[in-house]
Formats: C-alpha cells, sequence, structure tokens
C-alpha cells in the first residue's frame, strides 16, 4: 500500500485518517498522499514543498501532518574573530533568512568587528525555567506554601533530578498573587535548550507540592518562565543564556570602513536604541538583533519562537579615548546543540559550520559556544546598521539589493 | 570559469572576494564554491544544505552569500471552517517548525473549532510604520515642530506617497523626548508586508521635514516604529494587523473532544495567561501564539524575526451560558502576501495552500485574509494547549512524540 | 447637641451613625467626635491631627469620616527663570515633602538652572481620558462596533459635550481584545484636571453606544485609561499634560557649580537612566522625578495617587558644544487648578505661590502654566542627583542633613 | 534677631541667604520671614500655609526652606477585622486625602469585609535593595565580576553590615549590560523603610568592589532598585514588603450590601483589571490601589514619590461554590514605622491609629503590621469601586458627593 494516490483515496473515502498515514506507509509516501489531499483542497502546486532533501522519516520527532518542507535560503557571513569563554578563533556565522540585505549588512559588521581585532564574547548567567501556577485556599496558605518551598528546595531538587540524567534543578523561586502560587523552577539543561527537560523534571517536583502541601497544580505553566511571549521576567532576570559580547573599533576602522564617526553611532544608539525604545514602552532596546537571532536560528535548528524572547537585548555604543566601544546583551538567548530541530540534516551542518554539533566538553560547552557567537553576530548588525543609518543609506541599500 | 572548486581556490589566493562570487558564476556555482571553502575552514560537510530544490538566482533578493537552504519540515492542520472578511470557507493550515507536537496540537484545537461550526475572524486595525528620529535646537523647537507636522500632514503624505504606487499615508503621530521628535508614520501598505515601501516613503516625508523645519534626521527608525523589538507601542497601538479571532464551543463538544469543561479552561486562562503574564510583566498574555506565528510565518514566506510582534497576543476564555467562549487578538501582525519570501518556490506554494499568493482584489485583501489564516491556526493552538493543560498531559503528549 | 462626647456616646450606642455624624452636628464637632471614638478604640492620642487650621466645613468634598488633617512641612526652591509657553519670569516652586535634603537638592538644581539663564518648558499634547469597556457578542460584532465608532465620532462628541460647558471630546480611539471593546475618549478638560468632567461625559457617550448598538457597557473606565495604574500607554501617548523642560548649561557653570562635568553628567544619565531603567523594564527613565511631582502635588492640592503616571518621565542629558544640554519629558502629568484639591486653604496658597490659582486666561492656561512648572522643578531635582551621584555624596548629603 | 520682617529684608539686602535664615534665628521664624519674601514675590497670601500646629524645628529633618505646611484632611475607615500574621483584631485605618468620595468607598468596602467575618494578609516577600552600577573595561571584566560577586558575598555582607546597627544584607543579584554591571543589594531593614540604610550600607559594600577589582562605582543608584519609578523588576521580584490581602465573602452579602453579584464581579475585574491592564501595557492590574496607598502613606509619614511602586498591585476575583473570592497582591509595598516622615506629629499620631508607632517587637513587625493594614484598605477599596462600577453609579457617586 505505499501509493500516495491510493491512501488518499483512502483518506477521502474516511477509510483513513489524515493524520493517521504514517501508520500505513512510510513517511515519504504519506508526506505525498497528503499533498495531494491539499492540492486537491486548495489547488495549490506543492512541487517544491515536496522536494526536500531527507527521508521524511528523519522529521518524524519535529511534525505531524508532514507535506514536506519549507527551504529558506542560507548564506554566511565572516569569518570574524571570536574571543569567547566557549568558542574561540575565526568562525563563519551561518544564517538562514529570507530579508534580503540582511546577510550583506551582518557581514559588513563582521568584518569590521574582525578588522578591530575581533569580538569579545561572554555567557554571564544560564538557566532555563519552568513555572507552575498552582491554587490555594487563601493567602494564609499561600504564604505557608512559600515558606515550606524555602524550607524543601532539596527534596524539589531531589524529585526534579530523577526525572533527568543531565539536567540540574539550580533554585526555585515563588510569587505570590491572590490565592495563586507560581513556583519558577530554573535548571541547568546543558547542552540542550531544555525546555522539554524543564518541563519533565517541574512535573515531579510539582507532584512533591501536591502530595506534601495543600496546593493544588493548575497549569504546568503559569506563564512566569517565561516561554515565547515578550516579558520582562525573562529581560530582567534571563532565560537561557544571557550573554554579551562587545568590541573596542579604533577610530579610524569606524571612518574609513563605515564612513562614520564613534561620535555619530554613540549619538544614534542613545536617540534610537535607549531613549526611542524608551519612549516606545520597550523590552529591547536594539536595532535589530532579531534578525540574526532568527537568521541563526533557523540556520541552526533552533525554536524559531524564541526569537521573542532573543530580542530581549541592550545595545550600549559609547566613545572611549576616541574610538568606538560598542556591545549588545542577549538577556534571554534559548538555544541547544542537541534535541529537536538540531537533527535536522541542514541544520545540523549548520551547527558544524560553528563546530557545536551534539554535546560538548564540558557538557553545556557547545551551547554556551552557540550562544557566544549568535551575541557576535547581532554584534555584526547591530554595528552595521546603525552605521547606516548614520550614512543614512538604509533605505537605499535596500533599494541596491533588488527589493 | 564555472567549476566551484576554481572560485573557490580564486577566493583563497586573495583574486575574488567571498561576497562577489556571483558576479563571476551563476548562482549556484557560487553557492557551491562558498560551501568548499566553509567546508574547509570549518570541517563540516554541507552536503544537505547544498542539497536546495531551486535555482539558486531565486533566492537572490532574499540573501547574499547564499551557501543553500535549510530546510524546515512543513504540515498542514485543517481543514477548518473559517468565516473571515477576507477568507471564508474550509482551509488547510500550513506551518513549518521542528517542535515535535506542535502540528497535532494545532490541528486538535481546529479539529474542535471545526466541530464547533468553525472559527469568525477580523482585522480590526490595519497599518505598517515607520518612525524617525530628529533632532532640534531644544524643547520650544519640539514644540513648533510638533505644530508644523499637525499642520503639514498633506504635505508629508504627498511627499511620501509620490515614492509609491499602492502606498497611502494614513496619519502622523509625533513624540517628543528632550530634544528628540519622533515622527511615526502609518501607512496602508496593502498586500505587502509594507517595511520597505514605509521606509522609502517616509525618507522622502522626512527630506520635506529637513527642507521645511529646523530638525535635523538621525536615523529613518528611531525605534518607535517598532520593528522586531517587544515594544507596548505595538501591543497598544498596533502594528501590520490587528486581527481577532473567536469561537462559541458548546460544552458537549469541550467535554467529549477536549476532556475537560468550559469552567477549567476559563479558569486556567485567567491563572495563567492572564494573572500569570500579569505578574511576568509580559505583553504577551497567551500560552503559545508564537508558535503558531512562526510555523506559519515559515511556511508562508514571512519575515521570521517579525515574530516577536506577532507574539503580542491576548488569549481570553469565559463561560457564555454553559459554552466556551474562546478567543485569541493578535494586535501587531505583520504580513504580506507579495514581495520579500513569499516569493521564494516552497513558500509560494504554502501561500497557494491558504489561496492568498499575490496581490488580492480588493489591494489588501489577500494580506488580510493571511493575517486571518493565522489567527484561526492561534485559536486552535491555545484552545488545545490550554485543554491540554487542564488534562495535564502537556509533557507526556511531548514524551509520545518522542522528544 | 454640639458636644463631641455627646455625639460619640450616640455613636457608641449605636443611635447614630459613625459616617453621619455631619448630619447633626458641624463639621468640626463632629470630626472631633471621631477622634475620641478612635482614641478610644487605638489608644491614640491625636490632638496634632485635631489642629488643622480651617474650618472642617471646607474639606467636606474631599473627605468623609474626617477626623482632621494630616500636616505635610511645605517649602519653596527658586526663584528660577522659566520660558513657557503659559509662564514665564523668576518664579518660586512650593513643595511639601518629608523627604529631608529633597528641597536642598532641587533647589541646588533649580539655582543652577537659573545661574544658566533659566528653562525652557512647553506642553506638547494634553488630553486627559477615560476608556470605558463594553461587551459585545464575538468579534464580528467587535468589528462592527469599530467602524460605527469611526462613522459616529460626531454624534459621541455632541453627546459628551452636552454634559459640560468647558470639556471638548478630542477624539476616541478603540482596542479590540477578543469580545471586548475598549474606547478611549480624549478630552480637552482646560484648567481642571478632568477626571470626573471626563468621566461624566463618557457616562454620556456610553449611553449612546449602548442605545445605537449591540453593545453592553461593562465598566466606565475598562483600564486603558489609564488612571493610577502603571501603564505604557500613558507614557507612550499621554494623558493630562505632556510637557518637557530643558536647559543648555555652560561647562563652567557645571563644573564650578556642581564640581562634575557635562561628559560625567552625559554618562551617569546613560548608565543609570537609560541602561539602567531599560535593564530594569521600567516605564520612567528618570532619577526621581516623582519626588518633585510628589511635592508640588501635595502642595498645589492635585491628586497624590496620580504620582504614579506623574513618575512616566525620561531624562536626557548630552553635550553639546562642551555645554551640558539637559532635560526631562514628563509624558502624562495630570494637573488642575480649579476643582478637588485646589479649593483647600493651604494648597489655593500653593497655587498663589505660582500665580495659577483657579481659571486661566486663556482657559486651560494655568494648567498648563503648572505643568510647566513642575517640569522645571523636576528638571532641577533631576539635574541636581546626577551631580550628586557624579560626585558620589548622595548618602552623605542625607546624612548631614540629619537623616 | 527674631523678627520675620528684620530678616527678610536682610535676604534682600542680600546680607543672608534664603536657605540659611535657620542660622539666625529659630525655626519658626525663618519660616515667617521666608513667607514674607515668597508673598512678596508672588503676591500670594500665605496665613494658611503659616497655620501649622507644631514646632518648625521638628521638621527640620524633614524638609529645608520650610515656609509652613500643607493640611491634608485626614478621616478614617473601619473598624475592619484584619487576620495577619502582625496585625489582627478590628483596626481603624487612617487615610489622608483630597479625593472627595475616596473614604466613603474604602468604608463601604472595608464594611462588606468586616461583615464577611474580616480579611486576611500576609506579607510573602520583604527586602528593601539598592543597586549600584559599576563601569568594568569589558565583557571579560563583567563576566569576572559577577563571578567575584558570587564568591564573596560575605564579604560584601560584612561590609554592608558594618553600617548599620538593624540591616542584614539578604543577597546580591549582578545583572550585566555591555561594559555596566549592576548589582541588586536586598536588606532586611526591619520597621525602617530603609532606603537610607540601604544606600549607607551599600557604599560601603561598593568601596570592597572598587578595592577588590577593576569595577569602577558610576552611580550608587543604577535603577535596578528601582526606587520611585514604574519597573517590571519592582512588580515581579517586589521591593519592601509583597504584601496580599483577601477575603471570601458569601453571595449574600454580596447580594444585599454590594447590590451585584460575584459573577458580576468577577466579569468586571476580568474585562478591566487584567483583561484592560494587559491591553494597556501596564503593570498595574488593579482598580485604584494608589489611592488607598497615597492615602494611607500621607496619613502615616510615608514616602508619597513611593505610591508609584505601591501600585504595582494586581486584583483577582472569582467565584468559589458560589460565593465571592477576592484578593489585592502589592508587590513592592515600601513602608516604615520608624525614620523619616513618621516622626511628625499629625503623621505619628495616624501610626498610632493603627497601633504600629515606632520599632516594633520583633523588629519589623511594626512594619509588617502597616503593610498588612494598607494590604486590606486596599482590598476595601478595590471591592467598593467595582462593585460600584458593576452597579454604574461611579459617576453618580462623585456627582452626589458634589465634586
Amino acid at each position: 500500500m505505499s501509493d500516495p494516490a491510493d491512501l488518499a483515496a483512502k483518506v477521502e473515502s474516511g477509510e483513513l485518517r489524515f493524520h493517521e498515514l504514517e501508520e500505513h506507509a512510510d513517511a515519504d509516501t504519506a508526506a505525498a498522499a497528503r499533498r495531494l489531499l491539499v492540492e486537491e483542497q486548495s489547488g495549490a502546486d506543492l512541487d517544491a514543498v515536496g522536494d526536500y532533501g531527507f527521508p521524511a522519516e528523519v522529521a518524524d520527532s519535529a511534525i505531524e501532518n508532514m507535506i514536506g518542507a519549507a527551504q529558506i535560503p542560507m548564506g554566511v557571513v565572516g569569518p570574524v574573530s571570536i574571543d569567547g569563554a566557549a568558542v574561540s578563533g575565526d568562525t563563519y556565522l551561518p544564517l538562514a533568512t529570507t530579508e534580503g540585505a540582511l546577510l550583506a549588512s551582518v557581514n559588513r559588521g563582521c568584518s569590521v568587528i574582525d578588522g578591530a581585532g575581533g569580538a569579545t564574547a561572554r555567557v554571564t548567567k544560564s538557566g532555563m525555567t519552568r513555572a507552575p501556577v498552582f491554587r490555594v485556599a487563601d493567602v494564609a496558605e499561600a504564604e505557608a506554601l512559600v515558606s515550606w518551598v524555602r524550607d524543601n528546595e532539596q527534596v524539589l531538587k531531589e524529585a526534579a533530578e530523577e526525572t533527568t540524567s543531565h539536567g540540574e534543578l539550580l533554585d526555585v523561586t515563588p510569587y505570590v498573587v491572590g490565592d495563586n502560587v507560581f513556583l519558577r523552577f530554573r535548571y541547568d539543561t546543558k547542552d540542550a535548550m531544555g525546555m522539554n527537560m524543564a518541563t519533565i523534571a517541574t512535573r515531579a517536583a510539582a507532584d512533591v507540592v501536591e502530595e506534601e502541601t495543600t496546593a493544588s497544580l493548575v497549569a504546568l505553566s503559569g506563564n512566569l518562565c517565561t516561554d515565547k511571549k515578550p516579558a520582562a521576567i525573562n529581560a530582567v532576570e534571563g532565560r537561557g543564556r544571557s550573554v554579551t559580547a562587545d568590541v573596542l573599533i579604533p577610530r579610524a576602522v569606524v571612518e574609513e570602513k563605515l564612513h562614520t564617526t564613534p561620535e555619530a553611532i554613540a549619538e544614534i544608539n542613545t536617540r534610537k536604541n535607549l531613549v526611542g525604545s524608551a519612549k516606545a514602552g520597550s523590552l529591547g532596546f536594539n536595532a535589530h538583533v532579531a534578525n540574526v537571532v532568527a537568521a541563526m536560528f533557523l540556520a541552526t535548528g533552533q525554536d524559531a519562537a524564541q526569537v521573542v524572547e532573543g530580542s530581549n537585548a541592550i545595545t550600549t555604543a559609547e566613545v572611549k579615548e576616541g574610538d568606538l566601544y560598542f556591545s549588545v546583551s542577549l538577556a534571554s538567548l534559548e538555544v541547544g546543540t542537541v534535541g529537536g530541530g538540531t537533527k535536522l540534516p541542514t541544520q545540523a551542518e549548520g551547527l558544524d559550520v560553528l563546530g557545536v554539533r551534539g554535546s560538548g566538553d564540558p557538557a553545556g560547552a557547545n551551547a554556551d559556544a552557540l550562544a557566544e557567537a549568535i551575541a557576535v553576530g547581532a554584534l555584526g548588525g547591530e554595528l552595521s546598521l546603525l552605521a547606516a543609518l548614520g550614512s543614512r543609506h538604509l533605505s537605499s541599500a535596500h533599494e541596491s539589493l533588488g527589493r
């Protein structure tokens, strides 16, 4: 029963269900059958979508109801010299995007950084979080639960860590709102982005809370995690990696390569990224960090929805003895080099470009390195865009690139 | 000179530059040469990245320094019945993602919505923004500029609209911070997402401001736009499309298909999405809208970095005469069906699945329809996740799907 | 029946109710009776509270259950030269506070401003808001209501303005979240702070909405006003007066009077007020604007709870040709010179110090002038504190003043 | 030389300086002389301001350049039954305000709470913060400083605590933004509000940081404290006391005394305080908590500018088995019963009404009790206003009270 048309016919007749095709055929045939059904219903031609370059079985942990693949152009910038704690040396950065001019811009920034001797990057805080919400009877019980948690963190740690061979519970922070108590569990998840690990471990800990106290679990995620939503708690306290990259660029390099001055870049950064974002009620005090985060996420198999938190970044620029000090600090960059989309063929190769596929040595080092590399890419993107704004050719750059 | 190895050698010898290869060979050869160079430098094997299914020339307005493509698994959910202003009928929704369980979850939600008679969706506000920042001498000049803008909006409109055959300037809003004046230009950009159109038109208008007043342009984007950063101005005032989808689900459907009750979903929504997000200092009062936005953006050629604004969404749930009223409102969904990534082969097919490729009739109708379809997808995702949380099988769902 | 002890006894016996005493005695006697009752219940001695300097009847529109008055020390800073649109010349600024060192600090700042030729101040936007929330059946009705409002703003204006002799409805902005539609009404309320005027006028307009559409009013305030809560909508769009004050201070003055440099103040402002506030997830990018707002509010009869919105302020500092440009922009300063606490004796005198008691000529000019004066006071406070931080004597200043 | 006119004349002649009068006369005479000078300059008559009821010397640590006092009407609500950890029994709550209808409203709410058996209140987190900002050379030094702080918290604790007999350093949290490192010191300051204690202790600790590391102090407050600005860090992590009050009100009481239903109040709370505030980009998910905070702050000698943080509050309402569960959680209520304005005569009496003047037993208990009492007052205010909105008589309540 390996003919897509036969499979499709059986779905139409009601004999099979659309999402169960993989139980009756290999994954590529199932995807082909679905394309037939979707083409018929929508009138679309799905040849390109169906022309993917890997066995569909490879994607079975990544997607259901598969019909093929979206192909996002991938390029590289660099090589750029990075002095990180987990990555060092000259590195190409892979980016996948559909936004014309982006790679050219980031490349220009990275080239200038490289010309200035390279960028420094460091992860300054790390931890994946999950924050269930519990219901209690009243504020007296809420206070009692808070006290219990503070006294029993070790018990929760043991319960949580039984579910994982790698993860470590770092701490638990309680928050009270009326009869809601939120417990924010923070884990070291090593080279995994860690959301599933954190979810599973937290479920075990939540079971203990329910057994030992009067609290009742409402939801394993109570939104104080905060996953895939813009939230101050991430911008302030971090989630995943808090990572900063910076560079000191000699005045001559700024003037010759960027056709502007340290003073102009510092002024634009203040007026746009600091004052403008302040007036906008923003959590992102940068120009377009999300562009680089999104493109490197797509190229390396990260979760595209976590670009949201990746954009919680602050760019600073100042004149130091005539030269330009320039930095970008990403508060909540959630990355991993094992699990999830990192196993897909093109994405695994993207990680290989950075030399960070799979588990690091020590554990966590590869994800740290990925975070540092993304921060440097973001630094290049910020530098280039601010310089372009200074030279007033933002839109002309777009025009000459044909958009 | 069409041999990738030759090209690569010339780059290594310094005869050619890495980003200029397309000037010396066809785009596919140039990409192949780059793969050789990157493979050599990084030790990576880039076969999968190089196995893309379209002529590289097709991507030349989407990327520079191309080495190939990232392939993101694409699937569909539905068909789901939508009653929109711009889209109606039974529709498959295409999603591209690497997050296992996502399509299964959204599909379950859409199935329930469909069983309840389908979702309603409407765009309630529309407009792409660009907000340059100007420097003035002092607050007296700032106030004078604000007055001038209020008196000369028609002049700015004419200047802006001369640059575009489609776009219309809707309004200009001034904001003052010290000697900074930000002017937020808002445009109807029809079926284009519109950032480039808005940027070019605003540059023309900014020229007029500089000519006619004492103000000096600092940056064409002063971050009050706000593009690709989490910002309250977008969550409050909207950017791109403000779109809402909702559904009324009979109690019996909730109980039989979701194994929970309207009351339980309403309670979880309040404690998690409203109170939890409130406590997190969030701009996103939802469970995982970004997941659907990201996946549909990737499947239809939208800008992945604009997932950031797409996550400014509020989910509501309430019990209405025993049934479940459920809605999701996305304040700032930036979508287009022409330009940018929509021209790439797999993405164009993704738009075809929805029947919204290219310009709509009337202009803007296709982008409206895309916004409505994404909102319904998000509605399905929210419904399914809240129900799953209610039934406490979030992480077990992940486990059984092999992550 | 004018003896406090008799009255108190009747309350204790249940013959009279605690909050009805003014119906049975003059206001001073009623207050005295309440003091007896509270003293007995709490053991407190309320002699000082009872030693207020005005007939209690004067306060009958300001408070119920009166027992006396809190006395807050009042002082003045200045005179400082102000170049405003509504106020000009040398002006003392009255402040009432219990925070030692505050007036000394503000006075120092104002002295420096004065030495630099005075401050400029302008109101750049004005309007008091009230935003009722309506419930509709679904998103289709929500969209219809939004359209109706856009088509019928004149009808709403007429209904609203029938309730007021002074107020004018400036505009109505709709916001949709699921089956909630919020309409933000913005009024010119002249010299009144205007919340009551706006509430009454909006109630009339809301009646029309209910009559003419399917919408049902849930609450006259739906929190998008936003009154007395920190909210981005106020920081971005303004409420009450948006007012900016600035000054250009010669380098020599900075060095001689403030013992620091323009560069040091600019650096501190960037690191603390811009970057620090950014990292804190703040809507207030200033050092202590709330101190001056609170103190001038108390001295002039404003609503102390609206200090919340008054703190939505951004301070900027930059070096301009060697001198210090310094500004503060308050987005949402809600002030009035008629009504409310402005009628009380000491507060009316506070307004007299500024020459802004009662209605202005033209209407609104006095409230504008008050806003400009507060902005200049805030400018002085910011300048002094940043300079003090620069000189590292924040806490020693407090110590020498005996706290 | 005790004649005010003589003193004033000497100021006018330049013989004496305006702010130095207390060095040449007693405080009352100095204040009188200032009134003469201000009256002459402004044309104001300052008799009421001058009619204060305490020796001016009493205020010398609270104000400089004193001219008299603002008199704010004070009243009481209650008595209301409170079940707190630090306060219990029937208590009158003192409020000072100029907003008519406020006390009547809060009193109605407290009466209903009392009728339901009283409110429960608990402090769930406590700690006053001060967060200096340091400059380092680059991100490598920033990371090193973060490590150093984590390793040397005990050293910082010893340095900090040497400056105070009461305060205890609880923890230090580092935050990195480029070459800025912010250290948020959190202290137990017992019954003092604690800002000065925290500032002085942090200065000592900052000295150690400068001695032992390469970091250079920029400002003792780097705005991550965050003092007197709306900031998510306070709303999320708390500052001063995090305190919650709640009550369970039988349906019959809601219907008879509030003329509405638990369902109506829950619905209004969701639509207004949760969804409305969400849409406003707010940090305050309540109706008017700031009103009660401001009025009780003024009545008890708290810092009026800290009403800003006091408004970071979330109100919840839900139907529990037919009855109304109602709560308010104030994240960052900064209160003290010793120092500052608590020493002034009328304010000290305000504290006496609550029985919390001076140091508690154990230390901190009085400030805890004050926090609990304010939370209960806020609970009453929220309950009354939501009920009034339900019954649609917000503005008519104002009208009948003559405003």
